[in-house]
């Protein structure tokens, strides 16, 4: 039997990635593709009670590096426990998320060095790639404007301005390095313009 | 200012490590040294509720690397937040379990590669080791029967005894590797006999 195909959806806040991300989900079902749709951080009991840890906000400062190894200790146990022995049966993953995030926001947004990141790429993923990231980009100010009417911010979305155009820089550059993997969209368009973008990528693909 | 010396206080389950942990603190004490008492996993709001994760008993399998990962991470929280300012100030850090139970439980006792523990002790320690680490040393069996005694067994106490024996010979030899910042000390001895080998110990530090 194939192995199932491993697709991750990104991009900075308000970008619409819960509702496009139902859509990749709905495509894909009405093709009859099993598809499990999943998240980072988290994605299991214990990779959701780590995403809690990140997501807090406290008084206490999180050292960066604590904060990196936080996120791909999640990401180890979101491996074991649901990516791979999803895709080994032959079922297609969906992350909201996943290391491309961390690229963006660690990397980019707070400026840890890309080796140090990678290294924990390789220590925790080995050879495991998404087989297409779609990226939703958007204006900045734009994409927080509409976040904002979501309610409270967590520790991420309370970062400023100049922190999140960091991180798109950063998902625009990763896009641009590596096009095989990487589909970017504009989410500034209307809906349905994006869905016709993310649908022709989808069409691609299988 | 001189900078405050950094002291880890290491072994297996009903080594003794809590009584020994405060006879070295009354003795720094005793002789007008700052002593802050610490311990791992912990030692910072955000690092004891990655031990919290780490210690509580689980349905979900945990990944080795996510836990070797998490143990990281609350190391570098503590590092930043608690042992390099109290040593920069001068005052001494006494840590119940640094790195070497990294190796010990991580390394021998799950059996994980050491030089996956070594790049991450570097990634997150950068040149920063204990001046000291005391390992008290006993008979597996032993140490189990007593640390029996306390209680419930948390996820790494219900660990079977080969486990603990393997945790054991890799504290052992990292001891016998570098004597010049190991004391072991044999702990099935009397407490009296126990305490001063520690004092022999400290004489010479200071």
């Amino acid at each position: 039997m194939n192995s199932g195909k491993f697709l991750t959806l990104e991009g900075t806040e308000g970008v619409g990635k819960s509702t496009n991300l139902a859509f990749v989900r709905d495509w894909l079902e009405a093709r009859n593709i099993e598809v499990i749709v999943t998240r980072e951080p988290g994605g299991t009991p214990l990779a959701e009670e780590v995403r809690g840890l990140l997501l807090a906000k406290r008084e206490e400062p999180v050292n960066q590096t604590a904060e990196l190894l936080l996120v791909f200790a999640a990401r180890a146990q979101h491996i074991a426990q649901v990516i791979k022995p999803a895709l080994a049966r032959g079922a297609w993953v969906l992350s909201d998320r996943f290391t491309d995030a961390t690229f963006a926001y660690q990397g980019g947004g707070r400026g840890l060095d890309k080796n140090v990141i990678q290294q924990l790429e390789r220590m925790v993923q080995g050879d495991l790639r998404p087989d297409l990231t779609l990226i939703l980009d958007i204006d900045v100010k734009l994409g927080l404007t509409r976040a904002s009417q979501r309610g409270e911010l967590d520790r991420f979305e309370s970062e400023a301005l100049d922190f999140f155009e960091r991180v798109r820089a950063a998902y625009r550059e990763r896009a641009v390095a590596n096009p095989k993997q990487y589909a970017m969209v504009d989410a500034g368009q209307s809906l349905e313009k994006v869905q016709q973008d993310i649908d022709q990528v989808l069409q691609k693909l299988i």
